[in-house]
C-alpha cells in the first residue's frame, strides 16, 4: 500500500520528468530523511529507478524517474467500430492492441472485452508490470462516478453502469469516462502537451469533441457537459439551420463534422469520403470546394469562439489527414485567425494533428495510470 | 501577522458561514486545542466574534463568523463613465460611494482617485475596521502581476502601471484587475452564487463583458483573455459580418451590444437609448422589434455556445432593465434555450439581472478583501 507521500513523488516525478532526492524534497517541503525513506519503498516495489548519478559541484546527484514497467494498463476506446483495445505501460506507450467489433449490448460488449482483455493480458511480457486497471472512453455523458454511462447515442445506451460490469466481469478497476475528456486526459499525462495548465482538443469525427485542460484540471463542468461543442450552435440564420440529430437546429456538427460532409457530398451526387472529396476539391471542383470551405469555415468560427472564450495556450485539433491538408484546414486556420483578438504576443497556438484512432484508447488507459500515479483520478 | 491557520479558519468561515471550534477542528483536520488557540488570535484581533451559543446534545456550541466590521476596502470601477468609487466593509456591504469624472490620464486618473479614497476614509465610522487595500477594476486587459493594465481601449491605455502608481500615492495595497472578472470574484465571495463552483456571468454595455468560474477558481486563461466573447464571430455569413472597433469583423458586440443597437436605431431614424426603443418595440414597431430582437438573438445564441463549451450551473447575465423585461431578454432566452443539449436534469440556469455599475465596484472592493481574508489572491 502507498501513502499519500509516495503519491507525491509519483507525481512530481510523472509530471516533471527525473528529479534528484534533495530537488524531491526542496519541491514538497519535507525532510531529505523522509524522502530517502519513501524513494527507498518505491524502490524496493520497483515503481522508481535511479538513472545514471549526475557529477556537478557538490555531492553527485541521483535522478530519479518512474519505471514505464512499474505497472501496465488496458485502454479501451468505443468511440467509433471497431472498438480499439490497447495495452499501455505506465509511460503511455502501446505495447499491444485488438481490434474487436463494437456491440450495442451492453452483456455482449463487456464479454467481448473481457475475452479481449485476457489475450493482451497473455501477451505481457514477464519484464512487464502487473496489469493494475482499465480505462474506458466512449462517445457519450458518464456520470460523476466515472462508472455509469448517463446517455450514448451511437450505443443506444441509457443509464448503463458499464463500469461495475465490466471490473465485475475482468476483476480490475475500471474508469470510464466521455471520449474527448479520456483524449485530453492522456494528452496530460502522456503526450507533447504535458504540464501546459491551460489548453483545450478539439477531435472532427462523425461528430465533433472538444474537452478543455484549465488551471491545470480537466474542465468537467456541472453535469459532465464541458466540451460538447457538436451542439453549440454555428449560425444566427435561421433559415440556413439544418436539423442535427440531437433534436435541435443549426449545431456546429449540421455543418463542420463528417456525417455533415457526407450528407452534403451526397446531395450533390459527389463521393461521401473525405479523400475523394478533398481531391476534387484540390482540381477546382466548385461543389466539392463549396462544401469543405463551409465545413471548415465553420469549424474556424467555433475555434475562435473556443479561444475567445476560454484564452487557451494551445488548441489541438484533429483532423482526418485528407480535411487536414486540404481547403477544409485551410479555411478553419483563416477563420480561426480572422476572428481572434491579437492583443498580447501570448496567441494561443493551433495546432492541426492527423486523427489517430489509437490516442482514444490511450487516453483511457491513461485514466487507470492516473490512479497509479496519484493514488486518485486526479481530474 | 497571521499565519496560514489563521487565514485557513477565515477562508472557511468566510466560504461556508458560522461554525464552531469542533466544526472547524474537523474540517480544517487540527486539534481542538490547536483551533482554539487560532481563533483566540482572531477573536483579539477583532476580527471573529462569538455568536449566541446554540443548545444540543452534549455541550452547547458558540459559532464563530467573521466580522463586517474587521476590516474596510475601497473599490474602484472604471468600467464606465463616471467612474464609482466604493467604500465596504468584510462582508461586501457598501458604506459609501462616490462618483467622478473617468479621466484618460493616468496621472490625473490617480489624483482623483487618491483624493476621492481620501473623502471615503474620512467618513469611515470609529467602529469600523481599519481601510486595509484597494480593488481597481477597468474594461481592459491587465497583466498576472494584477498592477499592469496591458490594453485597455476605452481609456487609451497601454502597459500602464495603475497598481504600482495608485499603491504608492494611496500608501495602501492595490490589486487591479479586468472588469468582468472582479465582478464574478465579487460574486464568488459576496454573491448569491458564493460557493457554486462553476458558472459565468456576462453582462450587457457598450461591449459585453464575461467571466467564468471553474473547478472553483476564476477561468483567467494563458494571458489574461478568458471571457472576451464580445469578440467572438457570432455569424459565419460574412456578408452579413459588420465591422468591428477591433478591427476584426462579424464579433458578437457588433450585433448584441448597446453601442450596436444604439448604431442601427440611428441608421434606422429611431432613437437609440434602450428605454424609448424597448417601448417602441411594445407598440409593435416593425424595425425596433428587429433590431432588438436580432441583438438579443445572437446574445442568445453566445449564451449557448458557452454552456455547450463549459457547462456550467448558472449563466448571470446582467442588463439594461428596458433590455431584460422587453423583447431583447425574451429573444436571448427563446434562443439559448433552443440551442442547448438537454440530456440530464442538471440545466443550466440562465438568470436575468438588473445592470448595476455599483456591482463592478464591489467586485473590484472583494479583490481587497480577498487578500485580507485568504492571504493571498484567492484566485
Amino acid at each position: 500500500m502507498l501513502s499519500s507521500g509516495h503519491y507525491q513523488i509519483l507525481s512530481v516525478l510523472s509530471r516533471s520528468g527525473a528529479k534528484s532526492r534533495t530537488e524531491l524534497a526542496a519541491e514538497l517541503g519535507l525532510s531529505k530523511a523522509a524522502i530517502s525513506a519513501l524513494v527507498r519503498d518505491l524502490l524496493d516495489q520497483n515503481i522508481l529507478s535511479e538513472q545514471d548519478p549526475v557529477y556537478g559541484a557538490g555531492r553527485p546527484s541521483v535522478p530519479l524517474v518512474v519505471r514505464a514497467n512499474a505497472a501496465s494498463f488496458i485502454g479501451i476506446s468505443l468511440q467509433d467500430d471497431p472498438a480499439v483495445v490497447v495495452l499501455t505501460d505506465l509511460h503511455g506507450t502501446t505495447l499491444n492492441r485488438i481490434e474487436v467489433p463494437r456491440l450495442a449490448d451492453p452483456e455482449a460488449c463487456v464479454a467481448l472485452l473481457v475475452k479481449t482483455i485476457k489475450t493482451l493480458r497473455a501477451s505481457l511480457g514477464k519484464e512487464r508490470g502487473t496489469l493494475s486497471g482499465i480505462g474506458l472512453a466512449l462517445p457519450g455523458f458518464v456520470a460523476r462516478d466515472r462508472q455509469t454511462c448517463l446517455a450514448c447515442t451511437a450505443l443506444g445506451w441509457r443509464n448503463i453502469k458499464i463500469g461495475a460490469m465490466l471490473a465485475e466481469r475482468a476483476s480490475l478497476p475500471v474508469w470510464v469516462e466521455n471520449d474527448a475528456k479520456a483524449l485530453i486526459l492522456g494528452e496530460q499525462l502522456f503526450g507533447p502537451l504535458k504540464g501546459s495548465p491551460d489548453f483545450s482538443m478539439i477531435f472532427v469525427s462523425h461528430g465533433i469533441g472538444c474537452a478543455h485542460i484549465v488551471n491545470g484540471r480537466l474542465l468537467w463542468g456541472n453535469a459532465g457537459g464541458a466540451g460538447e461543442i457538436s451542439h453549440a450552435p454555428i449560425t444566427v440564420d435561421a433559415q440556413k439551420a439544418l436539423p442535427c440529430r440531437c433534436g435541435n437546429r443549426g449545431c456546429l456538427e449540421t455543418v463542420a463534422s463528417l456525417l455533415a460532409i457526407g450528407n452534403a457530398a451526397r446531395q450533390a451526387g459527389l463521393p461521401t469520403n473525405t479523400m475523394d472529396l478533398t481531391r476534387l476539391a484540390a482540381e477546382g471542383h466548385s461543389d466539392a470546394l463549396s462544401i469543405l470551405h463551409r465545413a471548415g469555415s465553420a469549424m474556424g468560427i467555433a475555434t475562435a469562439q473556443l479561444i475567445q472564450m476560454l484564452d487557451p495556450s494551445h488548441v489541438v485539433v484533429m483532423l482526418d489527414p485528407a480535411l487536414k491538408d486540404g481547403v477544409y484546414g485551410n479555411a478553419l486556420q483563416y477563420e480561426a485567425e480572422s476572428h481572434i483578438l491579437h492583443w498580447t504576443n501570448a496567441h494561443t497556438m493551433i495546432n492541426f494533428r492527423d486523427f489517430e484512432p489509437d490516442s482514444f484508447a490511450r487516453g483511457a488507459a491513461s485514466l487507470a495510470a492516473r490512479y497509479f500515479i496519484f493514488g486518485h483520478g486526479g481530474v
